[in-house]
């Protein structure tokens, strides 16, 4: 039970799903209408409802794409250039060495994963050494280790927020702007050291960031759907905008091949309706995601948001209550080390789970003598025999202790690319949609997060003594407590 | 319903238990022997039966401590010295300047978050910068990252396992001897560059590691439980011998205080008996760990291995079958991050869950110019404010659509110190090991790691040709295939 492509292919083998049962089971399952939405969705004509906007994160893969056609100029391609060639001088005069980003959630999570993974494509032809750091956290907690390691005159720093108003960011934002004012202007620092990423020009512009040095992408791409606009920029500098545009292609890719291939050839509608059958049919409310190569350490934390955010609803499209099952819980981690954690539990817990194990059958290692390359190579071929091994045992299980019949998927790879690895966070992006089909939820937005945050902002403006403390705007004694304690 | 000790706070005031509901339910699970149990715990005199030894972390803490006493010196105090100071020098003569611990699982995460969590502890009276790396994966992945930017000669490698077994390890070591050879006879490599820490001395010395580099810890220390011991040693590189002596401190404070605090004020022990009311009486097989402070990023997946590798077990002490819920799924991540990730599912998801949050009130930024350190102070508020008011929310639900009623922990601190970080450490061992005698398994073996490994070196001879592929050594369909297409 594989389905190949040309950068993606499925085992489903272990799902223990035969191909009648699942034509069986998408008849039953698969809205009427799915073919519908599925077609709206590619052309970027879906509905967000509750957002009243459309939905065109798809389109950034095509005709929207941040990467100026044939090797030309845009915006985008020319500040990856510039940063790139170290051609981009500080206000000093200095090129720059360092750039950071400052983003939390679809700004930081995408662009970090794709960063990380496609490292090694970097598409240098400049003898420049360009660092990408990565400040996401509001407590500040990566700016105590960035900070000490880079210098005001020679780093750029992306402002990256759709709204522009992300309080994480904008807490980020403020510190090093504050650190940078020993050493730099601040109109020095605003022309030539910062970089805005944002659907809300208005508010880059009142930052003070030049227009020239504001990127923008449209309000109807979401920020867990963003990697492949300008929020990629991380991804581009790492790699260059020629690599960034092959994995907009191997997304593209899988585009075409969720909207044309029929289902029991369709990865992203099978992982779907698998997810759905191991929800409502196992009652399964956890998935592992095992990634099996190091390069995509950050799958599952990307993948919490992405199918988290998007699927953990519990109203319709109407806005209605729902009380049926929806997304489950998204956890894992990089498999091998996983087998020195929570395999023990995988195998032998009490819990159900459905699992996601993700493989590359073979790497690369330029750059490193011979003998070195035999040893990776080794250690790869080392890990995906690792990978197969906890799969089979996690089905098959093994004598009374070990019962198995653990559902998963392989999503495999033979060498991780730029095509391959968009080609892989299409499927899952094209998964989650299909599943919020199914389940008549609205997969792009998030009140849940809405609402936290205006939580925090009532906490924190009696934390900061902003708002008297009343009987009124009391908490509760736990909270009341721990404000007064702090 | 506050705990205070000197060192870690615990509210529980959102776990909806009354201090009456919380003593019966204690005069109802608590096994009649815990205490005996617990005292011989503490006394390192607590039985392993399946692996037939005693369980001794513990007294890595007091009379088994690998710091000399007083400011002495003994091997580990000396190695830490001479490697902090730049006294250490590679077989060219340059003093050391990078430490490279190659261990994987509890040889790993606890190194590494220690590392991380106390680094601005550092007891430095020397201008000598020492750069720590950790490389664990069996793939080789954090080897293409970390082998470019260190220098053979100045240089030295941890290695890390318990047993000196573990292939994830001595794959990534095997690799690592590729590297250095065209710089460095591997006898001058192993003599001044390999430091081994392990509980097997005699595969240290087959491995060519000189006796006075062996560092060895008690057979009797569970991996998972070994970061107190020898193989903590990253921390005291990282930190001095001096701050590694005030994290077992730490522990050991913790070890008072759970053998012989009362019930109600007994933190480890009112952690293990609400977490088995959550499993047991409201469901919940899930735990969501959700650090706010950034220095404690690694603490989930810490707890994953501590938690679900001792309690992930369906048999009990005798080795019999169980078939009742025993030690829950460990997930999260730092929460602010998460509040843009997996949160909205939180807050909205169809899921029930528990949750950890964890919290730092107050926290210095010596070395930054004050206009930054105020602006680090804002942020540690800000993160406080915001734990407060997602805890508050996932508890009191806000109307219809966020019903609440995930109960959840506070556990916090008002700075975070390596007292204070060795004690949350130990309350979380001994909620682990509370909640095992109380479901009377053995939380100090783990027989589904050991068989995945042996599982794994079936498909990895098959896949390396050392056995032949007939129809007696063929696995499954699914599994043939891929070894075929590699």
């Amino acid at each position: 039970m594989q389905v190949t492509t040309e950068h993606l292919n499925l085992d489903y083998s272990f799902q223990g799903l035969s191909a009648d049962e699942l034509q069986a089971y998408a008849k039953k399952r698969l809205p009427a209408n799915f073919n519908e939405q599925r077609k709206l969705l590619l052309q970027g004509e879906y509905q967000n409802p509750s957002e009243g906007r459309k939905v065109t994160h798809v389109l950034n893969r095509s005709r929207h794409s941040v990467v100026a056609a044939g090797g030309g100029r845009n915006r985008f391609s020319e500040i990856v250039r510039l940063l790139r060639s170290g051609k981009w001088l500080g206000a000093t005069g200095k090129p720059i060495t360092d750039v950071v980003n400052i983003g939390v959630g679809g700004s930081d999570l995408g662009p970090m994963m794709g960063s990380f993974a496609l490292h090694e494509f970097a598409d240098d032809n400049v003898e420049h050494e360009l660092d990408v750091h990565f400040v996401s956290s509001m407590d500040g907690g990566q700016l105590y280790a960035v900070l000490p390691i880079i210098d005001p005159e020679t780093t750029v720093f992306i402002i990256a927020s759709k709204s522009f108003g992300t309080i994480d960011t904008l807490a980020n934002a403020e510190t090093v702007k504050r650190w940078v004012e020993s050493v730099l202007d601040q109109s020095a620092w605003l022309e030539k050291h910062v970089i805005g990423v944002s659907s809300n020009n208005q508010a880059m512009t009142e930052f003070g960031i030049p227009a020239s040095q504001q990127l923008s992408f449209a309000d109807s791409v979401g920020g867990r759907y963003s990697l492949w606009s300008a929020i990629g920029l991380p991804i581009a500098l790492t790699v260059g905008a020629n690599q960034f545009a092959k994995m907009l292609e191997g997304a593209r890719h899988m585009d075409e091949h969720f909207g044309s291939a029929p289902l029991l050839e369709n990865i992203p509608l099978l992982l779907a309706l698998l997810g759905v059958y191991n929800r409502e049919e196992r009652g399964l409310n956890n998935v592992a995601v095992l990634p099996y190569d190091g390069r995509l350490r950050y799958l599952p934390n990307y993948l919490q948001q992405l199918d988290m955010e998007s699927n953990g609803k519990q109203q319709n499209l109407a806005g209605e209550a729902i009380d049926y099952p929806t997304g489950p819980i998204i956890w894992g981690g990089f498999g091998p080390n996983g087998q020195h954690a929570f395999f023990q539990h995988l195998h032998q817990g009490y819990d159900k789970f459905a699992a996601d194990f993700v493989a590359v059958l073979r790497r690369q290692a330029p750059g490193f003598a011979a003998p070195v390359q035999a040893g990776l190579a080794s250690q790869q071929r080392l890990s995906v025999a690792n990978c197969l091994a906890h799969r089979r045992l996690m089905w098959f299980g093994n004598g009374d202790s070990y019962p198995g019949q653990h559902p998963s998927n392989l999503l495999y790879v033979d060498e991780l690319t730029p095509q391959s690895f968009g080609a892989l966070i299409a499927a899952y992006e094209h998964k989650v949609f299909s599943q919020g089909v199914i389940w008549n939820i609205n997969s792009f937005d998030q009140p849940g997060v809405e609402l936290g945050k205006n939580v925090a902002k009532e906490v924190l403006a009696v934390m900061n003594g902003a708002v008297e403390t009343t009987t009124e705007t009391a908490f509760d004694e736990s909270t009341d407590s721990i404000i007064k304690r702090m």
